[in-house]
């Protein structure tokens, strides 16, 4: 008999997400009726934003206590009692923490082999074809709009939604600056194409360091974290320069949030800074995921993932979101296909 | 003989600026020439904008040590070798904090008879029909977007930015709601049409007083301050929330500005903040101008202005700004026409 596990939410998180704050719960499932499927999830998402919905409403209403975390996820069709979705299909959608679910198939779809094949695995579903390579589409072209010859800054840039959006302004003939936490990252944003990449932990003195890569300033800052980061680019942006606030990531685990200093520059050089929540683009996200896995098998594109084993381990593979140890679009493998 | 007096900048102010931060100087006026005329200053201006270029460059580079303080001003010819002016024309234009200047008439426009009559006063030129007026005009129509039926918060309401803002927002069809300093100060601003007018400094939690003032959020913040009472805007803002950042008046006499906290909400509600420097508008100019005195004519923008008599005091009318005891649009007499 297969034991069903899955995740729910213990209580709310204070600061950094604790161990406690989640509890491992084991489930019976529901039969399966007409119309309906038992999916068996094969991989979940940890995801930064997410961390607002622990504790407060955000962009969606707060998770509930006791009600299993969401996240995106991968998995196989067990059984099924539903024409659309066939015994042994891989499917994916917004899953959850948890091994297994029934069903009757909403927000479910299954993995388009015209897609999912070649270069781009099947992962991609839920990492740069997923939400964060959507981010970082539709953050750069809708709200940045870059133009040839600009500079486009980059922050949390090892990460899948930067790694994406500076590979992205790259493709549009800009220069892109990457800053991201550890060598090695810095490494990896250079092999990807980087123009420049700024080891925030050895920089030193960031404002400086950003003047120095980018000596006529920024046009673009696509921001993943705020706070002092965000400070240090709007000091460098150059006349009608654009943020992109796409997460804030210094800002998550906090009931104190620190923000920006700088307001001024606003005015003095013309600035525009604008949010988006990616699923307020959701009738375009075929025409963009088409579009991200054509620059994945033309070399245009290319991503990291990393894989952490076993359900139990979905907790503390979220809190390494926060603690600068995740390098790529981190995912949860729940079951061995 | 007549006396030319002038103001220089005599040291870069530290916070509110000191009457020691500026000289009244004595100088002699240049021959005038063929193509110059000699112009006497009836009335100049005080305006917040300066404060950021008196201490480092801002929109436009720092004024000098030992320059004569910029401003907008109006003036008399009183003699002239220039065709396009006569002597005894009323011209206006940027012309600083002095008694006389010899010109040869660039930046100078002879105010137009057919826009300054009836309840356009001449006045109004370096008013609701200059500067501040046009950077209302600007801002809200070009970065707020009014649409019929959304809610318009504006900050330092009683100034010509804010009540220009604010007038507009209702000709536009939205709720205007306004901030300012004083009960006599809300009083105009509910004379004037605003729906709601909050006194700061008696409202006590500015949050939930924006919150009972509009109920279902702001679509559009209208800027003057920022500060503490940006980030309760932001805290107030509807979902696909405009900030305009006009003005900052809360930053400009710091070395350590506060700036904002809030930027989470930046994502959650899809916020816009964007500046804008009026002079790049500067080709429309005389379009907007028609617009608010046609406005001004048919009763639907009114305009508030306090005189300070004597060049002497421009310095004393300057600070005012900053504290709070300025009303309406604030304007220096330096000669009686």
């Amino acid at each position: 008999m297969t034991t069903h596990r899955r995740w729910t939410l213990a209580r709310r998180p204070q600061g950094l997400p604790q161990a406690d704050d989640f509890r491992l719960e084991e489930y019976d499932l529901p039969e399966i009726r007409d119309g309906s499927v038992l999916v068996r999830v094969d991989f979940i998402s940890v995801d930064p934003g997410m961390r607002s919905r622990l504790s407060a409403d955000s962009y969606a209403p707060a998770l509930s206590l006791g009600a299993t975390v969401e996240s995106a996820g991968i998995g196989t069709v067990l059984a099924s009692r539903n024409p659309k979705f066939e015994e042994g299909a891989k499917v994916w959608g917004g899953f959850g923490w948890q091994s297994h679910f029934v069903s009757e198939g909403r927000g479910m779809q299954v993995l388009d082999p015209a897609i999912y094949c070649g270069p781009v695995h099947e992962t991609c579903a839920i990492g740069v074809l997923g939400i964060p390579g959507l981010t970082a589409y539709f953050g750069l072209s809708d709200l940045g709009k870059p133009k040839e010859g600009e500079t486009v800054l980059v922050s949390s840039a090892a990460g899948t939604v930067g790694a994406t959006a500076g590979q992205m302004a790259k493709i549009e003939h800009c220069t892109a600056i990457g800053i991201a936490g550890s060598d090695a990252k810095c490494a990896y944003l250079r092999e990807i194409g980087f123009d420049h990449a700024i080891n925030y932990k050895t920089a030193g003195d960031l404002i400086a360091a950003l003047k120095q890569a980018a000596p006529k300033g920024i046009d673009i800052y696509f921001d993943n974290v705020g706070g002092e980061t965000l400070d240090a680019a709007i000091l460098n942006m150059r006349k009608n320069g654009r943020i992109v606030v796409s997460g804030q990531i210094a800002e998550y685990n906090t009931t104190n949030p620190r923000g920006i200093r700088q307001t001024l520059p606003f005015i003095t050089q013309r600035l525009k800074m604008e949010g988006l929540v990616v699923y307020d683009y959701s009738a375009k996200f075929n025409e963009a995921r088409a579009q991200l896995a054509h620059w994945i098998r033309h070399g245009k594109l290319s991503f990291r993932e990393e894989i952490v084993d076993g359900l139990e381990n979905a907790p503390n593979a979220f809190r390494g979101l926060f603690t600068g140890e995740a390098f790529g679009r981190r995912l949860v493998r729940v079951a061995s296909a």
